[in-house]
């Protein structure tokens, strides 16, 4: 790639980052070209539909929790491990509004741009999820898909204006439904 | 209300049941319309906006729910009311596809068609949870609008194709962190 083409590419990341951010995922390519000052057609050369977009502006932040996963087994109790990431998984999911209805579809759909990152993502959460089964510590009916479904869900609700102020404590309430309680 | 528009409102609520549940909240309203074999005139002074049409529809299956909360208050122990009343009210969300950002926005909104639907179904479960809580089987810091939030966010997981399939099974997980588990 040129270093123009380059310049011009991570621009439209970051201007189409903010956008996302403010407007949503469904926010007009045609709007994010212009506040990039390139026409349509080179936003669409470097990205040819929405989902490419999302899933370069997504990629980054999954790779970045893929990577927070394996630093937490590492380094963290299992029940701090899973929580943390958890939680950090939500965050994400919440910061790009719209986006989970998009996850949600890619986590199957082969031919999405997003296909890969979500399976990554899922994947990750499922080896936290099995470590803390492992020790007995976390549900054992419960897989990495039940997971990817239960951030998504809670992402969602943190992207509704009228619930999100309960999102956090939810957060908690379907974190203890993940943990099983000592003795019990 | 003469006859024949009583019968022409009538036939477009079935029509827009139907196609709303085929093709989800945001179907067009002239296809509606058109199936209804009225012109969109005709429709929009029925029901001047999306809103309206989905809360006359929607307002119905609230109203029974509502009933159904007090039956079941009545006849039913209180952990088994509270769970069989989140669980029809999460069959009635999902039944309606992508309504629940809709309900979500209604909640808090006094100009939404569907707000006073959504504000009856919150406090008929703010009681069946109160009720539950009292008897000591229910966790003491959720009230209505948590519940509300919960239902809404697994009616959106029931509306994802893709992980529709695992919507039952955390129904489940969700209603276990609702419940406190004997001697904890």
């Amino acid at each position: 790639m040129r270093a123009d083409a380059k310049k011009n590419r991570d621009h439209l990341l970051v201007v189409a980052g903010t956008a996302i951010a403010e407007q949503g995922a469904d926010v007009s390519l045609r709007d994010i070209a212009r506040q990039a000052e390139v026409g349509l057609t080179t936003l669409l050369r470097h990205f040819p539909t929405r989902e490419a977009l999302l899933d370069a502006l997504l990629r980054t932040s999954f790779d970045e929790l893929a990577t927070k996963a394996g630093e937490l087994e590492m380094s963290n109790s299992p029940e701090d491990a899973l929580l943390t990431w958890l939680r950090d998984c939500v965050a994400c999911a919440t910061e790009f509004r719209g986006v989970t209805t998009l996850m949600a579809a890619a986590i199957e759909d082969t031919d999405s741009a997003l296909h890969d990152s979500c399976v990554t993502m899922r994947a990750a959460g499922a080896r936290l999820l099995i470590r803390a089964q492992d020790v007995g510590i976390a549900r054992t009916d419960l897989d990495g898909t039940d997971l990817f479904a239960l951030v998504a869900a809670l992402a969602w609700l943190g992207d509704q204006a009228s619930l999100a102020s309960r999102a956090d404590h939810l957060f908690d309430v379907v974190s203890s439904a993940i943990l099983v309680k000592a003795g019990s």
